[in-house]
């Protein structure tokens, strides 16, 4: 597996690699890798030719008071991993190869980056919108893979990417749980075993009201009041937000239309937990 | 000349010329083009294989109370005067093309868009940002071609490209001028015959203030005042700004320091007329 640090380097290996005629599939990440994003280095594999995932924890999109400076590190461990699945190059670009300079420019995506974690993390899908069209421009993939878990961030990225005609095709992959069902994150490794063995409380209520819309349950209020009381029987969960919206637009309702994004953030202590679920699929 | 108006056709033209290896130059417009667009084509020409122009008047880069809906077009003239020159494609899409369903991303450059221009008309240079990533991801040129007459416009173009790391070249080319000096302008059109015998005065003063800073002045205020004394002794001249500002950052600066942009805006009745020198050059 090569290991780039540059952008000339990465763009030189995909250029040759296009010039042959395989499609380029690309995996972006903020390390600290886990089953989730080997499922979307598996799921690059199987649909194009050289797989090139980017290691980047990018500081514009966390808040003056978030987690940027601990942000979970391991990049010994994670070249060992990548190697292991066959990934053929490992972009790691330093701070300084991605903003050299001073930075002036953002990507805002309007309206959907408006509700859920875009109220409790202000300008975090600015900083993602950014940079996810800098590695974009610099990688040039055909095919790029988000995990669903993050799912706004999919429907802010789809977005940006048909808004600004980013030569590029979005696959989102189903987000990998833990055998207890707790979706998988690289901020899992913050949590004490109490708080672990409380977690997937998320993904059991949620899949509660998916249950309960399958038996023909349409009150979202009703919905949400579920879920929320769930997890908040729950000691130590605080409850961020619980929502239900609609697909692609985010729109709040009422009475639910289905498919629809049940989508949830929940602190465990400090450490905040995103976890959601389409209804009526 | 093909004559497109599908990103799909653009796109099908442009990555059958690449894969040939022929370098693909790009000159984008709003049409009602003039000397100053053709000697954009015509650089890119020399520099390019084959040369794609687009002609679409951007909505979302005109202020609620500007000239949109009355910018004057004349497609048919336009073509063939490209097809004079040799073009090989021009990209023309309707409106829907560019922006079907409910467009939410914006590009924005920060900083140097609060000044100048940006001041005059809020909104301008993000419109302008968002419409030149959507081209540059649509045709993917290897050069792109900006006349140095909208000398903010490349400034922005410039950062945004670094900054997001956009695949292409920018090229600026010197401002196209009429014999007695006045800048091409798509709006000179608008002028009555006594404005635009009086808008040469616009070149004239900036080539006098080079002069002077020729001559050792290095006293902003006194560059400014001479400009616009110059200007202001014009019967239905009405400045909207005379500044220098510092390049490529655009900061304020009291004494002079070269080379540095002489920057005007001039609003002759309704028609508001830029121009602007490189004051030691």
């Amino acid at each position: 597996m090569l290991i780039l640090e540059t952008i000339a380097e990465i763009r030189d290996f995909v250029s040759k690699e296009r010039a042959g005629g395989r499609a380029v599939g690309f995996v972006p990440t903020m390390g600290y890798l886990h089953e989730g994003h080997l499922s979307l280095v598996r799921r690059a594999q199987e649909e194009c030719g050289p797989v090139v995932v980017s290691i980047f924890v990018n500081p514009l999109q966390f808040g003056p008071k978030e987690d940027f400076s601990v942000y979970p590190r391991d990049l010994e461990r994670d070249s060992r991993l990548l190697e292991e699945c066959g990934v053929d190059a490992l972009f790691h670009p330093p701070g300084e190869e991605m903003y050299p300079g001073r930075h002036r420019t953002i990507v805002e995506v309007g309206g959907i980056t408006g509700c859920l974690c875009g109220t409790s993390r202000p300008g975090h899908f600015q900083g993602v919108a950014t940079v996810v069209t800098k590695l974009l421009n610099i990688v040039q993939p055909h095919r790029a893979y988000f995990g669903q878990k993050d799912a706004q961030q999919v429907l802010v990225i789809k977005k940006m990417v048909e808004d600004l005609n980013i030569p590029v095709e979005i696959v989102t992959v189903p987000t990998a749980r833990e055998a207890d069902g707790l979706a998988m994150s690289s901020r899992n490794v913050y949590l004490t075993p109490e708080q672990r063995a409380a977690a997937p409380i998320l993904n059991k209520s949620l899949r509660e009201a998916a249950g309960a819309v399958s038996k023909g349950e349409r009150d979202v209020k009703k919905l949400v009041a579920m879920v929320s009381s769930g997890i908040n029987g729950v000691e130590g969960a605080s409850i961020d937000y619980v929502e239900v919206r609609s697909l692609p637009d985010l729109e709040e309702m009422e009475i639910l239309e289905v498919p629809a994004l049940m989508a949830l953030a929940v602190r465990f202590g400090n450490t905040r937990l995103i976890d959601n679920i389409i209804l009526g699929e």
